[in-house]
């Protein structure tokens, strides 16, 4: 696999709203985006605050364009605050460097997209997105 | 129903896909927002360009904002073009004036969000959208 | 007087509804700016779409910073779009080049600030406006 | 009710600002948001500095889009501040994450929109603001 068929990001949503409710989270909402950054497909569950959109894709955009996960950027954040105000200049004030923006990777260490999660926690927004793209068969790296 | 559940969203998405494949179209991308402008669902066809997200949602956001489908807004744009795009001024450039942003109503008229479609011609588009709104059992108006 | 007040702001609001109640005009948006363009009192009417604040305000701040009411900006529109679309720019993208568009001035014809109204066509608009300028004894510049 | 009405809205910023009067506050400026984070009413008392819409449409434009009032904003602000830093990128900059962005909500817990208040010190806005909502007959999570 190169990169991610509509029906492989359905699964990996899918599979992340079950472990929400296995895990009694709060209603999440979770995105797929391509490796180019672009949305292929997001989920807002019923009761999740209208803005949650742009948190989850912020989670996945900033984890494409840095090719290093939210958990990463989040300690980046915590040493250097102005480096994070700084990248998101660049683009566009479009990230959110917190734990929830995961990289989707194939077998070989392949970046094949992102997994952006919002809604609890940014660690059970984590542990969502991990077991959604585990159980459609690919590498999370969160 | 005064809002679109997450459940009817995706059985809109879902309808309006088979409607494209039923009319033999080019791979369909679909969002639906709420009643603020805010994004619900959305799903890209494999095989669409990157860029869809914003096309789908541009023709959606502004058929809430204006309270006005693509095809009224497409009228506007060609009476008076400067009037559309001071519109797209004060919308932060996120509206898209053509069939295929489609308002979602109940039986009594009120609205409760929009579809945006995009990816074969835009008379193409709001065709498999209608089909999609109608199948959920609400009342489009394009 | 040589700005408006808030209880002159809410009086032209109410005699604006008014005058849209009398000519039995689609549900209103009325703003009031101050003479720096800077929001003083707003009413959306139940029935209204979402974004009727923008358009509202857009009419009202391109004729305070212009000094230009909106159907003096239409009229420079359609001889010279390009010149509107720069003005638009300039602004941020926050003026709205039609009638509704008021200028608020006091005897002498000293800009006190402006009126912006939307939801009906623009010229029923600029009607409903000047009836409430005109009714909290004020001179309507539309 | 599942809206705030405009009439409701009129409401509640009148109270809020007789809760000013009583309770001897600066003039206060209050707005009212629907479920969409779309203005419905404001009001600026004179006296007020002429910024204060952008101040109080960010307090309550952030409760909405986050489903947090602004206490609750300001709090992860203060433990995170980077995190409330990317939010206001996602949200364009328009969150002001400081207590007096309240939610509206009816009796079962449903949110019906938000009100900002800006003027006096961010635990007296809130305390206007509470005042105006609970005399409207909602609830105010502050």
């Amino acid at each position: 696999m190169t990169k991610i068929s509509l029906d492989t990001a359905r699964q990996i949503i899918a599979a992340t709203r079950a472990a929400g409710r296995d895990l009694n989270l709060n209603p999440l909402s979770v995105v797929v985006l391509d490796t180019g950054g672009h949305v292929l497909a997001f989920e807002r569950e019923d009761g999740a605050s209208p803005g949650r959109f742009g948190i989850a894709q912020g989670k996945a955009y900033g984890a494409i364009m840095l090719g290093m996960p939210g958990s990463a950027q989040m300690a980046r954040a915590e040493q250097q605050a102005y480096f994070m105000a700084a990248v998101n200049g660049v683009y566009g004030g479009q990230v959110v460097p917190v734990p929830g923006g995961i990289l989707v990777c194939d077998d070989a260490g392949a970046v094949l997209g992102a997994v952006g999660v919002t809604g609890d926690t940014s660690d059970n927004d984590l542990k969502a997105g991990e077991a959604g793209i585990t159980a459609a068969g690919l590498v999370a790296k969160g």
